[in-house]
Order: structure tokens, then C-alpha cells, then sequence
């Protein structure tokens, strides 16, 4: 069972990409800050990285990114004067483990130094009861009698992607806490941390040079004795609206050091429970599948916003600058839906953060182009919701040239990507209390800017959504792009329902909204558009559907033959003159993104003939791809496609077979789309889960190798679990629930009492 | 005064660009066909060609174009057994004339073959009395006693770009006269030549070896003794609809040949004296002016249609093939003008070219994307009509790819500039008869056309044309080109002023065509939208016109800056990553080639500011782009600049500054656009004409180094000889003139008499 709830390796590679990649893959987090999966010894060469939430920051014309912090963690051993570190001593063993279970990294490494044997051990997580602290406990064992040093503290050598961000940087001590602060480069904010150590070993000095405060513990090591100490440190920021992050930080820690390890850790176990009775998936049969996707949980439950943050998953989550550290569409159409079903207090948080940054995307909305109205959301967006994504995004590797690349621009799925979810939230919580705050003002927002970017095309007596970039960013400035239309469609139709509702439940609130955005004569046009606006629709005789205007007169090359035009291994398929540009070969799902995501409007038929058109045109060339397919292979029953597209998505960090480089932008970094895309494919996939406001229909596809799938679902505020086996399914209300809830197993409608379970053969 | 007469030069210049160059300069044509200017001896590598208009072909998958007939002007001299060329044997003086007066070539060269001297004098001229017809004359001199061969008659080494054209080539003679025939490969239409020759040489024998039909003549020369000969060729196709193109030759030659080389010169150059009588300019006191403005004019005058054939000009007319043979919309806006003003029976064949091609049209309309309705005319424009470009019109030298070009689906505006053309037709010279005969057709479909590719913008309450490449190419799929919407929106004032007129003066012929072409429903959309069309207007405190919307978001980089970013010198500037794409760079006039078309509808300190801030922006990569801005500078006063960018339009192909590759595309060959606006530049930029169907307006703006500038012009059918002094404006109205018309001289009316002159100071 623990090898289910573990990832691990024996093995140290000490080459760069291995370092860089096990960084992804062993990284803890808990919504705060991020600690990628380094060892202590490491710096900045090793990638070591302490990435925080929220915090951005730019220096000059280069990328804004998230900050990191300097590292409270680092420690060095020095045995007879040579420091130890596992990329420059001889390893004998190494093993290191990241325990799903409780977000604990943990390594144990037996170095061979010049005629003696050194174990080092040490284990950390970030505390999920407290958000602010890390806690380490490091211990060492000679074998033979040494002269031992140990160099820890904090290391501010930071590794930054376009730093550096910390300026000003000040080293302190006080009363044996050590203390790191300094200010942002661009709008000044204080970053502090400090680190308290809890020693009994030997002499102790300070050292503060190299842009590292450390304590020097010389230490008279006895053969086969193990020496073991504990670190705390905590991170503080101006994020945190405390007086002074230092202070903050230098209370943080000795209140857990007078706490002590054990009971840091209980603490944050005890917050673990809770969140795995919530969201954990059990796939019984199939161990593989079973690590993965708990895997992929775990991925999300790390980088979940702190409550009441406003924050939101960036789409490499807090695995370092990738990205910019930037929100994407991913989170609400990848993440959202599993924080929704399963712990929804996260979601809140999700959808707050694009409501406190309402305020940017209408700035971008009346920046961008010739000026639009209402809510343009970010394609990469930060702490404002400004963009952060520049018009040449990426670089030409072929001529050292910036590609113009329209994903900033004409990506305008993104405003209605965010009312979907902000509706979706709505009817599956029942909870109009976000619609209220800030909710439907964003719905709001997002409807008039698709009227105000849509164009009339009289003779065809319908609007036209024109000059977008789809989900398949191989095709830029496209007319009539099947998803981008749909989600604006349903946009207007959410503004129109929201409108109602609220109209009928909360009219004061209506009309303080209505006068406050000034939007009454607008109001009526979102109904024309709902009803008029154009979005292709399947062919009669084929059922497939037109990506967008002109796909199909674009070559009908294989997705292998596109890729041996490629003159530069790391050139982009897309751009002004990518190689995928004029062919139908698509990078990721489209068209079936569509289907999936409207699942209803569709009949299973087209969205089979959609899928075997598409699938074979798709590069996957995105991480968000593959879940899409599997979803609706599910659907339509080719169930092994789906298996293998499950574990693609599911195992994409772990097997690290995705792209580092896009042109000549570094692109290492953890994949939390496809995290939810894996947790998606599982339950809505084989589980065939499907919930709206009035009921939960479950259409079991169990995959054959699976003896049973059982998990958790949130259903209007209310807890269940599904046991999924391959003739019966069984829904068991939790006790604490308060109402009866409708079922509708493969047709077959049940009524699920509060503290009742039901069994459904299928 | 011959020297304002004649090109010449007294160098030959052994070098391939130099042959390619020399080749266009000195070429002769007479409208059925060209003759490059190359010397008797030469063949294909010395790009010989005897381009025809209005019959094309394609070869596989290459570039479909004019075909090239075999050169029945070959002649080759072979001395005491070496063969003669100006490309192997010593020269000893070389001459070679372009006589201007009546399009007659001339060449004499003397060699040095081993231990003699060789002297060749040659005089061609393309018969401007009978379209079909070559004539030659050719003579030989040797200093000392020698064996001769003349080698003459017909090579069927044709040099073509993307050939061969002509198959089943076979070699004939009969009766001493030579005939080559063949038919082309796409549409087996037949193409003869047959050659017929003076002789009286010496013992004559037939060689149809090589591809070539030729005559041999063994000559015993005597020193200093001069052998002369007349060759006459006759090019006929299945274009010419006779029953048989070889016969019809064969016969055309005994003619010619009949009535002997001086006869035939004799009626050659009277149609020459008419012509120079309709067209010529003269400007006092700038020789280099007068001769490359007269030189222009001949190129235009060589290239005019014949009458009947309803064909058109070629960008390139007809210099060879490059660019395909096909006729752009440089012919409507750049020499349709000088043919309207002098030469009206020319301007009639240009238009009726349109109206032949009107299916073609709208083909292309609803093929182009979505499928649009109404008539789309080509970008590249063969005898149908149909599309000759590719999307993908020019190769990427640096990755050796095909890129993607927009000029054949975006650049919309042709098909407005056809019915502005078809329009000032009417206007200038009162005759409906194109109207009636297609022309209103013609109009009323481009207006549907704009219709249908037009958007309705609700919150604005306008139409937009939207993703088009202006005039600009180096800015493709751009929103609201200045120059497009506005060419549109006089597209439907057109429409609508031609219902109005049909209705008022041919009603019947209205209600015919309203029923043929089934437009009822939709001329009250016209009257719409040529009032709520968005054309860009000029800014209210700079009184810059935006070029397109987001123009003014692009790089504000030098053109300089902008050339040094090439990494290879033949790089395109434009397409999809071209240096240029992402600046405010553009490549020839847009914004000013709109303000110099509507001149009447902005002021001049518009067109100064836009003058002024456009101008060092622009590469003036197109030879369309000097005039523009030389038309609008003499109009708000910088003559200087506009004088310069006169000789530069007037000298283009004399000097041969132009781009010879574009990407990976031969693009050599002559400019008559260019020559027309040499042409324009000096009556309407320099000149101040502007003529309306009520009246001719002068307002001269002489340039300082010009005595006086004369002129012809056609107006309503009635014609007139202006002389502009620098003080005084003379109008001498023809004998043949029926009516009084009007003339507002710097503003003071005149009305002027049939044989009367007046003349105004200003």
C-alpha cells in the first residue's frame, strides 16, 4: 500500500536536466510557497527554488515573474574540510521520497569521502497548517571519527528566470534567528525570511558572506553516532499585511521551534487527512494508475490558494518562474472542475482571484487593439490581471528573431472560459454568494466584451466572433472558431441567466450592478447575440465540425510530416510561418475541447466523428490535450484510447516527456492542468460523472483493468462517495449532509438521503 | 533634339544582369506582341523573348504564364568558319539604338574575328500597322575577302521561366519561306511563326536542326563590299481566330515580304506619328526629363492593347514573363490614366479586358474563403479572370519554405479600383457605352462584392471592411485600411450614381440588368453603406490617417533599421515574420496613394501632414510607390522632392534601380506602371490637371528647371493641346472639336471653342 501513496527513486543523476526535472517531480508546496525537490546542499546551480504565491516582480524589459525567496533550508555538511554534496562526492546509496500522504520530502544519502562514510538524512515539508513556515530535520552519521562542520541557514544566492528580484538584501542574526529581507526590484514590497535551528551539536559561529547567513556548527563527530538537529524557517512578505515581514518571520520560527518538529508535523498531517478524505480517487486493480493519478491530486492539493488569498494555480503551479508564473485558462477549465467537485472552498478562491482582478481585464479590454469594452481576461495574468504576456512571445530559433505571436491578443476564449466556471460554481454549489461578490459583475463584464469584439454579418443575419486564436494555437487570427464562439455564446447565455436570477432571487442587487457598470441597454443585445450568434455546427452528412473558417482549406499533411519540415529541433510549429501554420495539424484539442466542455449539446455520434478526425490531426503539443481526448474517448467508448491518454496526461511530470524548449523560451516546470485533466478523465471519464444543478448522472465506463473506482464528490454543498465497480455503482451520503440529492445512475434515478447509501447494478 | 529621341548606348556589356537589363530597355512591341532587346545572334541564355499577350499557359505545377513564341528575328553570321556573337568574339565598337519616334531597334557592331573585320548593322521593328508582323533588316560587311554562313530564320529554343509552353514544335518550309508551329501544352491552342526573307546572297540551303528552322547562306564576301537582306516574321495563335495560325503567317510574311522593308516602315510609322501626336509631352529646358518622361510614354504606347482584342497590360507588360503575364491593378491606377487623358480608345480596351473577364471574377469570389458574392477581381489576372497567384506567391531564401502571402485573398481593393476606373470613364468622356456594355455589370458586382465581405459594427452604427492587405503589402489581414474602405466606399457611390444614371437616361437597360444579375433586393444595402462604410479620417490635431487600426501600435523603427535586420539580402520584408510586418515600415504608398486618388475629398494640409509623416516610413519597395508620393508633394508645394520622385518613377527601368529578387522570385522585366506614373506625375502632379466630367481644372506648379511643359489631353471626346509656361497657361482646342468646354486656370474659369485657344496667367 505505501508504494501507493509514494513516489521515489534510488538513483541520483547528476546531470542538469535530471536536476531540473526531479525538482518538478519532488517539489512540496502548500498554496503559499513552493520548495522544489532539491537537496540540502544545493543552490542556485541545482535550481533550488522557493517560489511564492502572489508576489511578482520585474526588472527591466525582461519577463515579469513570480518572486522566489531565498532559501531557509540550505544546509552543508563539511567532513575533514571538504563539503559534501552529492553532485561532487562519491555516492554510495541515495534514495529520496516524496509521501503523497502528507507532502513530505524526505532524502537519505550515504556519501564515500576520502577514507570515511558520511549518511546524511533529512526530511521537510512547508506546513499545511501554517502557511508561512517550513520545517526540516536534518541528521548525519560517520563511520569513522571526523571533523565535521555544518554549514546552515539561509542561502540567498537565489535562482531567478529574470532576477534578480530581491534587491537591498540584508543578512541579521538576533538572538540566535537568522533573518534575510529585502525589497522588490519594481514596486518595493519587503520579502523576508528568517530561520531558527534547534542545535545542541557543538561550537557555534555566524557566517554571513557569499550572500548566505549561516551558522558554522564545528563538531567532533564520533564514529556510528548520529547527530540530528531541526530548522524551521518562514517566509513573510508585504502579501501578508503584517507589519514587518521580518519580524513576522523571526516570530514564525521560534514559535515552532518552541513547538518542535513532532508537533509542527502533527499539525500538518492532521490538515492532510482532511484533505485526502476529501479528494483522494482509489483505483483498485491497477497500481500504476492508482500512483499517477494520486500523484496528480497531490499536485493540486499543494498548490491550492491559502484560503482567503485570492489567489489563484499558475499554469506551472509553484514549481519555479516558468511561465512567468503566470495564470492561464487552464485553472478554471483544468483545475476548476476537481477544486468543484471535491473541495470547493479552493475553487472559491480560484474564481475571487479573477474577481479582484476584474479591474485589469477590463484595462486590457480597452488597451488591447482598438479598444473593446468590458472583460478581457489575461492570457497570462498576475496579481493585477494586467497582462503579462507580451506581443512577441516567443523566439525564433531559426533567425534569433521575437515571433509576433497572438496569444495575448486573440485568445479571447479566456473571458468566457472564467463565466463558465463562475456559473458552473453557482449551479453546482448552489452558493450565489461569489455571483453577489463580484461574480456576476464579472459574468457581466465578460458578455459585453464579446458583443463589443463580435461583428454583424448582415446578409447572414447573425454575429460573427472574428481574428481569434483557439485553444489550438498553431492557428492565429482565425474567423468563427468553433470553441472561442461556443464559449461566447454561452457566455451571453449565462449573462442572460444570471440577469434572471437574480432579477427573480436578489433584484436590489440587480439594480445597484446594472447602475453600477451602467449595463441596462446592453442587456437586451446579449439576448440577440445568445440567439444569433454564429458557431459552426456539424456537418449534416459527416457530423464534423469546421475548427474555423478556412481549416479546411489548409493542407492535409500528418502531424509526422509537418515535424520533418522542422529545420531547428526546437523551432515553434506555430508563428507567422510555423510548419503547422498552413496544414490542419493542430496542436491540441479544439473541436473536442468544444464537445467535452458542452458535452450536452452534442450527440455522442458527432463528437465520435469529431474525435476521429481530429485525434489523428493533433500534435498534443500542449499538456492540456491529451485529457481532452480521453474524456470524450470515454464517451464514446474507445475506453483504451482513453486508458493510454489517462496515464499520458497523468504521468506527464513524472515521466517528464514534455517539451523544455518552444523556440528559445525554457518551458521546464510542472504540469497542474493536466493534473486536473487526469482527476477529470478518471471521474467524468470512466466514472462518467455528469452533475448540473438539479442532479449527479453517473454513466459508469470503468476500464477493464479496474476492479473498482471509488472517490468523492461535493454536490451542492453536500459530501458522497461514489464506488464505481464494473456492474454496480454504489453513492453513500455523508452523515452531515441535510438534504436528499437526485442520482441518475445509467439512466436509473435515485434519491440519495443524507447518511443513506444506494447501489445501482448496471 | 534626336537625342530626346532615342535610348542608346555605344557599350556591350558581357554580363548576364546587364543582357537581362539591356533585354527590357531596348525591347520593341506593339502591343500583340513584345521583342526583348537582345542582338540578332542571340538565344535563350541571352533571355531572348517574343512575349504575346493574352495567351497563357501552365506547366504542371509552375507558375502559369504568357507564352513565348520562337524567334523568327534570329540571324547568325558565321566568318571563315567561327561564328559571330557580341558575346564570344572580339567587339570592336558596338551601337545599339532604341529609336523612340517609332519603336525601331537598331544595333551595328563591328568585330574582330581572327585577322578580319566583321561589321553588322540590323534594324527591327514589331509593325504597328499590322499587329502580327516583324520586319528586319539586316547587313554584313567584311574588311577583307572571307567565307560567310549567315545562318537566319526561325529558333524554337524558346526561353521561358516555367516552360516549356510549346509542344509538337515542328519545322516547316515551303515555297522558301520557314514556318515553326506548335500548340501549347495546357489548352493545345495553336502558336505559328513563319519567316519569309529578301535574298540574293549566294547559294541558300535549309538546316532544321537544334530547334532551329533555318535558312543557310554560303557567301564568298568581298572586302568591304555590303551584304544587305529583309527578314519578315508573322506570329499567329489561335487567339487571332483564323483557321489556321501557320498559314495565316506564311501568308502575312509574302506579303510584307511583297511589299518590301520600306513600305512596310512607311506605314509603321505613320501609325507612330499618330500616336506621338495623341501622347507626346515636351518639357522645355530638362532634356534628362523630357527624354525619360518620353521614354515612358513609349513604353505605354508599345504596350496599349490592340484595338479589339479587349486585353490588358501586364505588370511587366510585355518584357517577358516574369509576375506571369498578368495584368494587376496597377493597370487601372497607374496607366489607365494616361491612356483615358490621350489615348481613349486604348482606355476602352483595358476596361473591356474586365468585362471579359467579369465570370472569372466571380469565380474567384466565391471560391476565396467563406465564399463571398459579387465579382472579387484577381490580384494576378490571366485572359479568364481567374486567380494566377498562389497563396503562397514567394520562397523564404532563408529556410528555403514557401510563404504564405495574402495579396490573392486579402488585397480586396482591385476590385474597387476597376470600378473607380470604369467610372472615370464615363465621367471624362461622356461615352455610357462601356456602362451599357458590361461596365455597369461590372460595377454593380464589385459593389456586392464590398457588401458581402463588409461587417456591421452595431455599437458603432457602421460597416467595417475588415482583414485586408492594402496597397502596403508588407502589412497583411489589417483591420479598416484607409485605402480599402475608402476604395470601397466609393464603390457604392459609384453603384449607386450608376443605378441613378441608368435609371434617368436607360431605364430599360437598368431593369435588364437588375433582373440578369438579380441585385434588386440589394441596391438599397449600397445606399447604406456607402453612407455608414468607416473609412479612417484624418486625426483632429495632426491630421494623420490611420493606415489601418492598429498601425499606430507597431515599432516606429527607421527603414534602415529595419533593411539591417535582414539575414539574407533577398529576403522578403513582408509575410509572415518578414522584418517589416511588426514596424511602420510599409512598403509603398497606402495612406497617401488614397489621399492622391480622392484628392477632392482632403485638403492639402492633410495630405501634407499624412505626406510628411508617411513618406520616411515608406521602403518604396514597389515601383508603384514614387509617383504617389511625387503627386501629392507637387500638390502642397515640395517640388523638389516631387521632381526627384519623378525622374525617379520616369527612369526606373532606364536606370535599372529595382529589385530583381524578391524571396526566392526573379522579378526582372519593365514597369509600366511606373512609366504611367512618370506620366501622371508630370500633367497631374506638375501639370495640375484634374478633370471632372464639368470641367478640366489647371493649376500649375511648374517645376523651376522647366521652361515650359506641353501636353495633349482628350476630354469628353474633344481634344486639346496645353502649354504651361511659367506664368501662363495655354489651351489650344482642336479643329475637330464640336463643343465649348470648360477650363479653370489657378481658378479663373475659361470656356474654350473648337479651333480657338486661350490664354491665363497665374
Amino acid at each position: 500500500m505505501k508504494k501507493l501513496w509514494q513516489v521515489r527513486t534510488d538513483k541520483f543523476t547528476n546531470e542538469q536536466e535530471a536536476i531540473m526535472r526531479s525538482g518538478n517531480v519532488y517539489q512540496i508546496a502548500n498554496g503559499y510557497m513552493g520548495y522544489r525537490g532539491t537537496l540540502d546542499e544545493f543552490g542556485p546551480d541545482e535550481l533550488v527554488g522557493i517560489t511564492l504565491a502572489g508576489i511578482f516582480d520585474r526588472v527591466g524589459n525582461s519577463w515579469r515573474e513570480p518572486v522566489n525567496a531565498p532559501n531557509g533550508g540550505f544546509t552543508q555538511v563539511v567532513l575533514d574540510g571538504r563539503a559534501i554534496s552529492a553532485r561532487t562526492t562519491k555516492i554510495k546509496k541515495h534514495r529520496q521520497c516524496l509521501n503523497l500522504k502528507n507532502a513530505l520530502f524526505e532524502r537519505e544519502t550515504t556519501f564515500l569521502p576520502r577514507g570515511n562514510t558520511l549518511a546524511i538524512k533529512s526530511s521537510r515539508f512547508l506546513s499545511a497548517a501554517n502557511p508561512n513556515l517550513a520545517v526540516i530535520q536534518f541528521s548525519l552519521t560517520c563511520d569513522k571519527t571526523a571533523n565535521v562542520v555544518i554549514h546552515t541557514g539561509i542561502d540567498f544566492n537565489i535562482w531567478d528566470l529574470n532576477g534578480p528580484h530581491l534587491l537591498k538584501c540584508a543578512a541579521k542574526k538576533q538572538d540566535g534567528t537568522l533573518c534575510v529581507s529585502g525589497v522588490t526590484n519594481e514596486a518595493t514590497r519587503r520579502v523576508a525570511v528568517a530561520e531558527a535551528a534547534d542545535f545542541d551539536l557543538g561550537k557555534e559561529t555566524y557566517s554571513a558572506t557569499g550572500k548566505k547567513n549561516l551558522r558554522v556548527i564545528h563538531l567532533q563527530a564520533k564514529a556510528g553516532k548520529t547527530y540530528t538537529f531541526q530548522k524551521f524557517f518562514a517566509v513573510f512578505t508585504d502579501n501578508d499585511q503584517v507589519k514587518s515581514p521580518s519580524e513576522s518571520a523571526v516570530r514564525c520560527v521560534n514559535e515552532a521551534k518552541a513547538l518542535g518538529y513532532e508537533a509542527c508535523l502533527a499539525r500538518h498531517n492532521t490538515e492532510w487527512t482532511k484533505k485526502w478524505a476529501a479528494c483522494d480517487v482509489k483505483i483498485d486493480g491497477d497500481d500504476e494508475a492508482q500512483l499517477a493519478l494520486r500523484f496528480s491530486i497531490f499536485q493540486l492539493l499543494i498548490v491550492a490558494p491559502v484560503n482567503g488569498s485570492a489567489n489563484s494555480i499558475p499554469a506551472r503551479a509553484l514549481s519555479g518562474q516558468v511561465y512567468k508564473g503566470a495564470i492561464f485558462w487552464d485553472t478554471e477549465m483544468f483545475m476548476f472542475p476537481f477544486f468543484l467537485n471535491t473541495y470547493p472552498e479552493k475553487a472559491v478562491e480560484l474564481l475571487r482571484y479573477r474577481i479582484k482582478t476584474l479591474d485589469g481585464a477590463r484595462r486590457k479590454a480597452q488597451t488591447e487593439s482598438v479598444g473593446f469594452r468590458g472583460a478581457f481576461y489575461a492570457w497570462e495574468s498576475q496579481e493585477t490581471g494586467d497582462e503579462a504576456c507580451t506581443y512577441f512571445n516567443i523566439g525564433d530559433p531559426i533567425t534569433g528573431r521575437a515571433l509576433r505571436t497572438y496569444f495575448r491578443d486573440k485568445q479571447v476564449h479566456i473571458s468566457g472560459d472564467i463565466a463558465i466556471a463562475m456559473w458552473e460554481y453557482y449551479k453546482l454549489t448552489g452558493d450565489d454568494s461569489l455571483l453577489l461578490e463580484g461574480g456576476a459583475e464579472v459574468i457581466l463584464e465578460c458578455a459585453r466584451f464579446y458583443f463589443s469584439y463580435a461583428y454583424f454579418k448582415p446578409e447572414k443575419n447573425r454575429y460573427e466572433i472574428l481574428d481569434v486564436t483557439g485553444p489550438d494555437e498553431y492557428h492565429e487570427r482565425v474567423n468563427n472558431n468553433a470553441f472561442t464562439s461556443m464559449v461566447a455564446k454561452a457566455t451571453f447565455e449565462i449573462a442572460n441567466a444570471t440577469v434572471e436570477y437574480l432579477k427573480r432571487k436578489r433584484p436590489w442587487k440587480l439594480k445597484s450592478l446594472v447602475k453600477k457598470i451602467k449595463i441596462a441597454d446592453e442587456l437586451p443585445q446579449f439576448i440577440e447575440a445568445a440567439k444569433r450568434l454564429y458557431v459552426p455546427q456539424p456537418d449534416k452528412k459527416t457530423g464534423i465540425i469546421k475548427q474555423f473558417d478556412d481549416y479546411f482549406r489548409l493542407e492535409d499533411a500528418t502531424v509526422e510530416a509537418v515535424k520533418a519540415r522542422k529545420i531547428h529541433p526546437n523551432e515553434y510549429l506555430g508563428g507567422g510561418q510555423g510548419v503547422a501554420v498552413q496544414t490542419r495539424v493542430i496542436k491540441q484539442a479544439d473541436v473536442v475541447m468544444m464537445l467535452n466542455l458542452f458535452k450536452d449539446r452534442f450527440s455522442t455520434a458527432v463528437k465520435k466523428a469529431n474525435w476521429e478526425y481530429y485525434e489523428p490531426r493533433t500534435e498534443h503539443g500542449s499538456s492540456l490535450s491529451a485529457c481532452a481526448y480521453a474524456m470524450v474517448a470515454a464517451e464514446f467508448g474507445n475506453l483504451d484510447f482513453a486508458y493510454d491518454y489517462f496515464l499520458k496526461t497523468a504521468k506527464i511530470d513524472l515521466e517528464a516527456k514534455y517539451k523544455v524548449y518552444v523556440g528559445t523560451i525554457f518551458m521546464g516546470g510542472s504540469h497542474p492542468a493536466a493534473n486536473g485533466g487526469a482527476w477529470m478523465t478518471t471521474v467524468f471519464g470512466f466514472g462518467g460523472v455528469h452533475a448540473d444543478e438539479n442532479q449527479v448522472a453517473i454513466n459508469p465506463r470503468l476500464y477493464k483493468k479496474w476492479g473498482s473506482l471509488q472517490f468523492n464528490l461535493v454536490h451542492r454543498g453536500e459530501r458522497f462517495e461514489i464506488k464505481i465497480s464494473q456492474s454496480s455503482v454504489e453513492i453513500r451520503a455523508h452523515t452531515s449532509n441535510k438534504s436528499r440529492h437526485k442520482f441518475v445512475v445509467a439512466g436509473k434515478t435515485q434519491i440519495v438521503a443524507p447518511g443513506t447509501s444506494v447501489a445501482v447494478k448496471y
